[in-house]
């Protein structure tokens, strides 16, 4: 077999074998390939695409080609949640509590957040003490006791994935259905979870940029999953406008503990926290209506059972619980400067791009796996899209520890907002939910 | 500017600017640009084409890359003719002789061949004594002498063309019109002619299967050429069969000698060399009438003068002039074998690249340009198609060094061969003539 031959048949437009695609990512792998052969493959794969049987056979190479985490007996039963990401995105922190609390058994495995936000683990560790290394069998004995445990993500997982990202990166060929599907699945599969939730995003911030682009993809992926024995669901979300109300990381945590305090009974958060909750629970087969699924998880939440548990996981993982009660034990901003409103009129849209923007020039985020983040730093929306506000009311507050940094900040997040004399229409934050076809 | 973008917007099917097109160029020939990028952008190319001005674009930078021949006051007036390549095809070696003596000057930089049979500057050298590596000095002032002269091309010309041809063969993006349009182009130009006659093969055994997809090509040339500046002519010509009988390196100069003498008065090799040979005299304009310029052409052979030019040519770079009157002074190969026949009929079909590769075995070709070449072995064709046979008459002659060679020969031969109780129609040489569109 030949690469140039593959690339020939691929830019023909045919399908590819089982062993075609092996033969690609073990080419890959071993180096006999070499990145002009395969960059060029990956071109005629943008223009000629492929089928659903050839998605899932690449996403199953890319699987093979490194470890796979076996949660043993754990695995049927446990969900995995993955976000293609969002600003403010915390729903996987309020989302995991809720759920091991309604019964069901989360191992989550989350990697180091690269951009302009930390991701799901940096957020947990603005928690002073919180401890995300754990082994494997620590996060399985964990489970067994508590039901709940997180952990960063330190395996080589679908490494392929990683070399062909890096290649499509600079080829011009990131945006292709098959190869973005590939890479998501891929990563969770070998994360091995047996039941995934995927948060697809779309909108002018997310990389797919209408709500059609992303039922594509999401089609694609739950049937790769499908194909592949594997339990994926996918819903499809908007990210026109951050998440919530904060964005940075102890921010984060503090309005997720809100939401799991009942707090915050509407809105984004809630919406998407008890839809994802309510999803799992009727793809275990806990219920079969949604409705009667949120009655029993806001229930939850009123009811203590959800912070409590997640008072039970900042304890096991070596945390200070206090924090829940006493936000000051956060490691606390030099600064917190309330910026008014230049004009009355109602919140019509909030760039996400530029509030994730001001956020990394305050020290929220980072380029590389090694950079520092400050955790204390962030934005507060006081006023979110949909909602009323005076001239020299408090339309957002900075947390920073530079005044030199805040200032640029600032700058970002007046751009950010569109600010109208009229209410606007509110929008679902989801779009639709992508299932596999029965049989 | 980044690769990336570019690659983006070619993927997009956008037209690149000449900035664009210097820098990809530039680029790949300082290294700076990775060959997976390069490779995407030509997937890319394959996909979404060029225009003529890209095309023409990509063909002066890929000019630009390397040594550019200049001729001085001869560049005006001489004409160069290439060939895309075919089996028996010795039309340069008629066509030179032939034209410097109807007053057209000929100063002809060959490569060395390589493939099955050797190239024009190889059949030469069967010839003892005849010294190709002339300098461009040297070449122009036997131009100024006798007319006529012919070296072994050793310049740097269009060194891009032959980094991308190296990256296109491993990536399945050689049949690309304007890629092949730009790499044939480019040579030309950089060879220093300003007169250009094209030979564009189709057929099974070239690159363009299809007279169309030649038209196509040539079409694309002849407009490259003309927004550079050349008077480029395109002549489409089928490469069904080998062209003439003769196929090795001494055995095509012998009937290259015979057609000088007048003794080949009819046939695909005369049709050629007197059809590109008046193509070249109205492309300088010194006739309007095709049918008056080929009277001129054949009286030119009939009175002697072209073989006395020929002969002038082998004395002029060092060679024998005896051969011409002594066929024996060449290099002799050791055996002699006529093949017959093995039923009665007429010849459809002699299968050019059988033939070709019965000769490669024999010692006639090349794989390096270091590897050496038998210039006296070959296959000599005795019946051609269209032509009559009887069972047990010569079919064909093998000239060998080698009987085990010499047997492997024999069975692609007897393969290369249809023959049919049913006479066949003939069909023309030559499909169509482009030229430039007049303003």
């Amino acid at each position: 077999m030949r690469i140039v031959d593959l690339i020939e048949k691929k830019k023909q437009g045919q399908s590819h074998t089982k062993e075609e695609i092996k033969f690609l990512i073990d080419s890959l792998m071993d180096g006999s390939a070499p990145d002009y052969q395969i960059s060029a493959w990956l071109m005629a794969v943008y223009f000629k695409g492929m089928t659903e049987e050839e998605t899932a056979m690449l996403t199953e190479e890319m699987v093979n080609s490194g470890d796979i985490i076996d949660f043993g007996m754990l695995a049927e039963s446990i969900v995995d949640k993955h976000s293609t990401g969002g600003v403010g995105d915390k729903v996987t922190i309020t989302l995991i509590p809720l759920l091991a609390a309604a019964g069901v058994p989360i191992a989550k495995l989350s990697g180091k957040g690269l951009g302009h936000t930390g991701g799901t683990i940096d957020k947990l560790e603005s928690i002073p003490g919180f401890n995300t290394k754990l082994s494997i069998d620590d996060l399985i004995r964990q489970v067994n006791n508590i039901n709940v445990a997180i952990a960063s993500q330190t395996k080589n997982l679908a490494p392929a994935d990683g070399k062909l990202y890096a290649l499509r990166d600079v080829t011009a060929t990131v945006d292709s259905m098959p190869l973005i599907a590939s890479s998501v699945v891929s990563k969770k599969i070998a994360s091995g979870a047996k039941n995934i939730i995927l948060d697809v995003k779309y909108g002018s911030g997310a990389f797919m940029k209408t709500p059609e682009q992303a039922e594509e993809l999401s089609r694609l992926m739950v049937n790769v999953g499908k194909i592949l024995g594997k339990s994926i669901i996918a819903v499809i979300t908007s990210m026109e406008n951050p998440l919530g109300r904060a964005v940075g990381n102890s921010l984060e945590i503090i309005e997720s503990m809100e939401f799991l305090k009942g707090n915050i009974k509407t809105g984004d958060i809630a919406d998407l926290t008890y839809s994802f909750a309510a999803i799992a629970l009727m793809q275990l087969g806990m219920y079969d209506d949604e409705y009667q699924a949120k009655e029993f998880l806001r229930e939850i939440v009123e009811n203590g059972k959800a912070l409590e548990k997640f008072k039970e996981l900042i304890e096991a993982q070596g945390g200070d619980p206090k924090v829940i009660d006493d936000y000051d034990k956060f490691e606390l901003p030099e600064y917190k400067i309330e910026c008014e409103s230049k004009k009355t009129g109602f919140v019509h849209n909030i760039d996400a791009y530029k509030i994730a923007y001001a956020c990394k020039i305050l020290g929220a985020g980072r380029d590389k796996k090694t950079d520092p983040i400050d955790y204390s730093v962030g934005i507060y929306l006081n006023k979110k899209s949909g909602e009323g506000v005076n001239k020299g009311e408090t339309l957002y507050t900075i947390y920073s520890n530079d005044m030199e940094k805040t200032k640029i900040a600032q700058k970002y997040c007046d751009e950010a907002f569109y600010i109208n004399e009229n209410k606007p229409t509110g929008n679902s934050m989801i779009y639709k939910i992508i299932k596999a076809d029965e049989d």
